[in-house]
């Protein structure tokens, strides 16, 4: 009997077969018995009946639990009221995994609980949708990269003391060289080989150790950084809104059943198209001051204000030229108003928030070396990342798009630890 | 002017056209002086004319040293004897980087002084051709697993204590949790993940504390470790053999210009075909020994055993069913031959050794639990792990392939250090 999955049955209507899978429900109404079985690709209905059942079998069906291991073995038949259109008219059955006292029952289930069994909470249908438009982004972040010319470079975890901020890092002894630090960023490193390849790309897992408690905060999470020579702040932001536009896309284009079991509101995913909303941060400011917000020019904004300029909002919006008091030392300074500098936020509408920071780089020797020395950072540990200033300076732009943040907008999660298969907060490193 | 990259050039013969990159050579023949510029899309020749060129100009092609950057502007003429077809006949030149003393020049340097200029070394034509081989590596390897109906997990580097072995882990303090270890493999994460999604892999940094100096080993490296319900170690071998068979198809299809580049020899990539050869551990031994090896049953195998019994292979090899003393305590045990496990190793030809380790796990709880005891580790860390045979447990294999390895081999350099961008070894931890 050929071992099939869920998802070729509608090749194999008519023909017996053997499915293999784990039970997610059964009922029984005396004579007919019903068995939901998934095995990752999808979820099949086994139909039994007693009359036509060895009694052995009968029985077997009666002890069966939630997530026992179970191979169905029928005849495949088209019942368009099932779920993916086919049903198994169960011939025979075999438990090869027990499953006594499975935690996860039907019933409601506190979040602390459900994600210290995260390992088994995964066979669920919603983190199971949520896996696949996750996987069906990244693949996409690869393919549009691979197709505009981009290299990959991955960049390194272990750091010298490397990124936005010297606090909020995670150390590790590291032999005779000291300490080594977890990467905040790709970013000064994809700098380098913006030199060597013209546009690159980094994406991977990323490290704060902050004690941020937020919706919106992991102290693990993956960031794909592009970075592109020659690129300056508003070839930057054409590229931001023409890579999310793409994404976006692909989702609703291949994972269409994963969003609707999600019962996420795809219109509005629709409606993400270039060219996005552009807002320069002076503007922003008097924009939520006549919306209430008491913000004043200087400060960063906090997700409210965030909140606030996206939510009528039916696209992303670019917030650009931020007061360089509130962004990191590498942003390239604004010619036409030195207190700000060239970089952009881009927040998803609907009150997700920032999902993009992107930036012009500062270019030029003596000013980037002035803001690492005002910011205290260590011009020695910087060395190398001076020295592209030194050989062959050049204009160049990038971004980092945080991956669980954008994956949670296009499922309409609320909250990014469930955008990834095992979170890490700072309450948790387990399982 | 438009500004096009070097590889466009073709579609602009005849045009003036602008490019921007950096300067690799310059020679000058009295009245005609050539420059050879990089963009990272490719080379093209200038080619100046004292004659028909401002005076100025022609005194800044004078002022030009390696990796200055420059604009160039002429127009594009058919050239067959110029790498990439085209040259430029420049009639404007402008310097936006200049680049006084450059440190990497054409003279011979060596390895630690490159690597010590890592960041701008990579600008050469070596690293460059290395690094677009690996980028189509690590693509085709994503597209091969998207295809094949597999879901991307990404499996969390900050872990409790996981792995194959409790020593050789970096530690970090993890706020009030106490210590988090760096994952060496995330294999443990994509078996959950399997009882939820069926096919599953993880693809991302991995690391190893060890105090290895070998030409084999980086304390960090990149692994893609698929995992599949129901697959037993055969089908696991079957996997690989076709796995590897595509990625190294791709690089030869779409980097061939990049292998020449590298004077790969490729006839012995065009042999890396399914079905690998394979050799029981147990026929492997008495094949060492009739070799000249004095290996005895029961060792595992070295470097120098890896390389006597693949050398006269044209295709890799998998050695398979290891005895148990020697491998990681998750791998099942060959109810054929309890002193071993049912594991295989793949060895690349041509001397290049290991390149994949796989197993089918051990899926009965007791047994798993009495490995870990006998292995000394904490069945209280493995809780979660155990689980996934206490509810449904089902079989299972995955392997786990080194992406470093595996470029070199392609590429067919004798150092995995050159394999990724900015290697991590215990002595190197800058740039």
């Amino acid at each position: 009997m050929p071992a099939v999955q869920i998802s070729e049955l509608r090749a194999h209507a008519g023909d017996t077969v053997t499915v293999r899978g784990w039970v997610a429900t059964t009922r029984s109404s005396g004579k007919i018995a019903f068995v939901v079985l998934r095995d990752g690709t999808g979820q099949v209905q086994g139909v039994l009946s007693k009359k036509e059942l060895p009694e052995a079998a009968w029985e077997t069906f009666g002890s069966l639990t939630q997530e026992t291991g179970l191979a169905l073995t029928g005849v495949v038949r088209e019942e368009r009221r099932s779920p993916g259109g086919f049903e198994l008219a169960v011939s025979g059955l075999e438990v090869f995994g027990p499953s006594p006292d499975y935690p996860i029952t039907p019933k409601e289930h506190g979040t602390t609980f459900l994600f210290e069994h995260r390992h088994l909470w995964l066979r669920n249908r919603r983190p199971v949708a949520i896996a696949r438009v996750r996987h069906e982004v990244e693949q996409a972040i690869r393919d549009f990269f691979y197709q505009e010319g981009f290299t990959l470079v991955d960049t390194p975890i272990l750091t010298g003391a490397i990124g936005e901020d010297a606090g909020n890092l995670f150390a590790t002894d590291y032999f005779d060289l000291g300490r080594a630090y977890l990467a905040q960023t790709g970013q000064l490193y994809v700098e380098a080989a913006a030199a060597a390849l013209g546009k690159v790309y980094c994406f991977g897992p990323t490290f704060r150790a902050e004690k941020s408690k937020t919706r919106r905060h992991l102290t693990e999470f993956w960031m794909v950084e592009p970075e592109v020579a020659f690129n300056d702040s508003d070839a930057n932001m054409r590229l931001q809104e023409s890579f999310v536009s793409y994404i976006v896309g692909r989702a609703l284009e291949r994972r269409g059943e994963e969003l609707k079991e999600l019962e996420r509101d795809t219109a509005a995913l629709e409606r993400v198209q270039a060219p996005f909303h552009r807002i320069s941060y002076t503007d922003a400011v008097v924009r939520l001051n006549q919306l209430g917000s008491d913000m004043t020019w200087g400060a960063d904004l906090g997700a409210d204000d965030e909140t606030l300029l996206a939510k009528d909002r039916d696209r992303p919006i670019f917030v650009y030229n931020y007061p360089k008091e509130v962004k990191a030392f590498y942003m390239k300074a604004n010619p036409d108003d030195p207190r700000t500098v060239l970089n952009n936020d881009c927040l998803a509408p609907e009150g997700y928030g920032e999902i993009i920071g992107g930036s012009q780089r500062e270019d030029d020797y003596d000013r980037l070396l002035a803001r690492l020395l005002e910011q205290g950072l260590d011009p020695e540990t910087y060395r190398w990342y001076l020295d592209l200033r030194r050989y062959g300076t050049f204009v160049h732009s990038g971004f980092g798009l945080g991956l669980e943040r954008t994956v949670a907008w296009i499922c309409g999660i609320p909250h990014i630890r469930e955008a990834i298969a095992f979170p890490r907060q700072i309450h948790r490193l387990y399982p």
